[in-house]
């Protein structure tokens, strides 16, 4: 692929599917991912995968089995492998996150529900 | 460690060193790291890893050997392992970047000089 500045603002103006991550890059064998959340997802965890969060507008929830997390734009939450956690919005926000997680990383981690995504889209 | 929101202004006002990473983050045997970066590095590549660079703050210029492409905020450049590269700013400026890439990359990658940083800290 060619290599340019890849501008997120540009990147998150092509999708407006809620819990659905697009790819907009590749590293080491990790992907990074934006995604536009809104509401509750479930909870879930990543056996073998470490997730990192970033938020890049609005505010993210992160419930831990024993505390909750918030971040706003500027911020990140990296989410170590094994760790149970439900990322949601407050109030219906719609937020723009940016992840990085490795190329095997389902969304719904161990999980497999309505909600995972399996073929993820490049744009 | 303890999992909490990583703001990254907070982390920036804690050092003021140039060309000087700081860890801020681990996650699948990646690291993320901030940088102040002002004036020109040094071409070099990295044979086995991909670099990610992310701008929070003024201009990118990344020189490579066929082109010069430039990221403000909210944009990011990947060099693919290999590709020589030669960051820099413009006119003295000091920028903010978040750089995210494998525990093993060095920073000068294949050359190793006075720019070279062996033992980056933590913070």
């Amino acid at each position: 692929m060619e290599i340019s500045a890849i501008n997120l603002e540009e990147k998150l103006s092509l999708f407006s599917e809620h819990w659905s991550p697009r790819i907009i890059g590749e590293l080491n064998g990790q992907l990074v991912k934006l995604a536009k959340i809104q509401g509750e997802f479930v909870w879930h965890s990543h056996a073998e995968e470490d997730e990192l969060f970033m938020v890049l507008k609005g505010r993210l929830i992160m419930e831990l089995r024993d505390k909750i997390i918030e971040a706003g734009p500027g911020e990140l939450i990296i989410i170590p492998k094994g760790t149970e956690h439900l990322p949601r919005t407050r109030d219906g926000e719609e937020i723009h996150i940016l992840l990085f997680e490795p190329k095997s990383t389902l969304n719904t981690g161990e999980l497999e529900n309505e909600r995972t995504r399996r073929e993820l889209e490049w744009i």
